[in-house]
């Protein structure tokens, strides 16, 4: 299966020090792209080191806006509606209060599978315009769907915001549907695509999708904490007002004007001086993304994705575990998560024996198949290492308690 | 006077890869130092391409707080009172917009000479709140005082935010007099320390001041765009509120609650995932301005400014410049500004010769004098510079307009 993948290739432009490990968490963080790392010291040798303040004047102003702009084909955007700056939370908090203005409304509805965090900004996005927020809420690994959320849509709803990939079950929300069914009752669909941006096709303008933002430090290998996108669908941009009028999404930021005018297009969303190393290393993940081309990558994503169930089924399903994923590609992203009460120890184990997955309290092990570098020889490996790990009782060697992880 | 400076030896714990070059532009980009450039490559190498996701679990996850003490003293704070995370914009959004909350008024009072991107965050929240932006506003070129903002303050204003100092004059506000009489009317003071931090004392504790915010890519030479920092008094953090909860503010962010609970301490305005090579970046930067310790550095920055103007009066004034920051070193910051209405002119034809000033539209020339690198030769070369590029009319060759400089 290696042999016949054409997305092969793409492995030996990532950085990979420990050749030995099995990194299945890239839908936490990527690994670094070797152009990235590249791309990083230059910047901090050349631009800032030798450059100083100079190389605002030259690359370093128009970033944002660039770096959007390549990352604008892998999500179905058109150039101009994709903006670097931030990170998802403060994303989220600019775009959905800006919806909640622009639509009169005062309400936000979204699902309880969403990202908490996304909750937990939509919640007092939702008080501070004087309403509240609606959570639909279902017991399933499957995606919310049109009927889950139907029910809470009214005309007090301005925005229905969820995540695109669940980061729990890995399953996919009908962002086509969903969208239109907010559009029907006037509000507006704010997506997070930080567990889907550079693995699953999203197609922001054929789904007519208002609102966007994502992480770029998952799928798109931008490194910890590298800045955040958003999205306006171009007609939006000039009906909406960012909440954090920054001079970085000033008209004429030199101008030094002590009135706020937003700049024409997808800048008036940006605030502060945005980070240039983070960005920098934000910028090659995305090109390396946009290079492989979001059909092949999701290609490669099923492929993985079907072959890990496969040797689910044929070796782990009898070691007390169970499927939280779905099992229909269609409905599924690039994380697959496998349930199990032992989950916590069995993920040490795992990490003592060079598999890195992710725990996620209190049963969930997530692997993260990352189409550019995982390797269907990871995948079988990686199967190989659980089953010993949980048949053999090793994992019982592990403290059963959690500690943080991410 | 360079031979006689406790600090000289400081210059050589910065990365310069250009020793000719006289960089008066500190105050808008600090340089890189050579500790933050060995940080960031380790960064890079091992805590990202091999330690990948196990770096959270490590090191990562309690950087905001631990680089915030850090920077504690550097602005007279105590331990657990700074947080280092987003951008100067958006974390005075998130205080200001606490601050109206917990104080339950509406106004916000500030004065003509802060930086407009302040302006333009504080007009947006005050208005939010049902509210409006007072702005003092005088010609002058030393910092606001009581006299100044007296006549705005009542009942219905409850923040005053000011900058500490003044980016175009370089002039201090008197941050005790202030803050003082902005609690004598029950507002609460939060000062904008960007100019200020690591250059100039500040004494948040003394002061008794309640909120703050500032980058680190100035005087602390962080790196561009390096996350900025917050401060609030210790015994306010429980009255607050953050209008952006993100999970890495939540009491248990790795519960996954689905409801939002503000953690204990000054993480709780804290957001998103935090930027984890600009952090190393700025975690150098302040680390050097900490054992440099501010009392040495402030009489040093002053002997600089002191120097400066003493040349300014042989050489620059006879030849159309006059002095826009204050004489009296006990009202100025770091930096000075030489006012000539061919401003920018003058500004290109030096940085032609390797000296680089800022420019300021229309008519201002910030130099940017920093403790830690910048030389009195530096300062004495310079002024022979500008002497020779305004008396030759050298600058006469360049264009006369101005473009996009930070």
């Amino acid at each position: 299966m290696d042999n016949a993948d054409p997305l092969a290739g793409y492995r030996d432009r990532f950085s990979i020090l420990d050749p030995d490990l099995i990194y299945l968490d890239g839908n936490s963080l990527g690994r670094p792209t070797r152009d990235g790392v590249e791309r990083i010291q230059k910047t901090l040798h050349e631009e800032w080191g030798r450059g100083l303040i100079r190389s605002w004047r030259g690359e370093w102003i128009g970033l944002p806006e660039q770096v959007g702009d390549v990352l604008a084909p892998v999500v179905g955007a058109a150039p101009g509606e994709t903006l670097i700056t931030d990170q998802t939370s403060v994303n989220l908090f600019k775009l959905a209060s800006a919806a909640l203005a622009a639509t009169g409304r005062t309400d936000i509805v979204s699902d309880s599978s969403n990202f908490p965090s996304d909750l937990y900004v939509l919640d007092a996005v939702a008080h501070a315009a004087g309403g509240q927020l609606r959570i639909a809420s279902a017991d399933r690994t499957t995606g919310p769907t049109v009927d889950d959320l139907g029910p809470l849509l009214d005309e007090h709803v301005g925005v229905v915001s969820l995540s695109h990939v669940g980061f729990k079950t890995g399953a996919l929300a009908d962002l086509g549907a969903i969208t239109a069914s907010a559009h029907d009752t006037g509000a507006l669909a704010l997506w997070d695509l930080s567990h889907s941006a550079g693995v699953v096709p999203v197609g922001l303008n054929g789904h007519n999708v208002d609102l966007a933002v994502g992480c770029t430090y998952k799928y798109l290998n931008g490194g910890p904490g590298a800045p955040a996108f958003l999205y306006v669908r171009h007609d939006l941009q000039e009906h909406l007002a960012t909440p954090i009028p920054g001079w970085f999404g000033h008209a004429d930021m030199f101008a030094f004007d002590p009135t706020y005018s937003p700049a024409a297009g997808i800048r008036r969303f940006a605030a502060g001086t945005p980070p240039i190393l983070a960005l920098r290393g934000a910028e090659a993940g995305i090109a390396l993304s946009a290079k492989a081309g979001i059909a092949a990558t999701r290609a490669k994503s099923v492929r993985l994705t079907e072959f890990l169930i496969t040797r689910y089924d044929a070796s782990l399903a009898r070691l007390g575990f169970a499927l939280g994923s779905p099992r229909d590609p269609n409905q599924r992203g690039g994380h697959v998560s496998l349930l199990h009460p032992d989950a916590y120890p069995i993920t040490q184990a795992l990490i003592d024996r060079k598999v890195i997955p992710d725990f996620r309290a209190p049963d969930t092990i997530r692997l993260g198949l990352a189409p550019l570098y995982t390797t269907f020889t990871d995948v079988w490996d990686a199967v190989e290492v659980i089953t010993d790990v949980v048949a053999s009782g090793a994992y019982r060697e592990y403290p059963a308690e959690p500690e943080g992880v991410t």
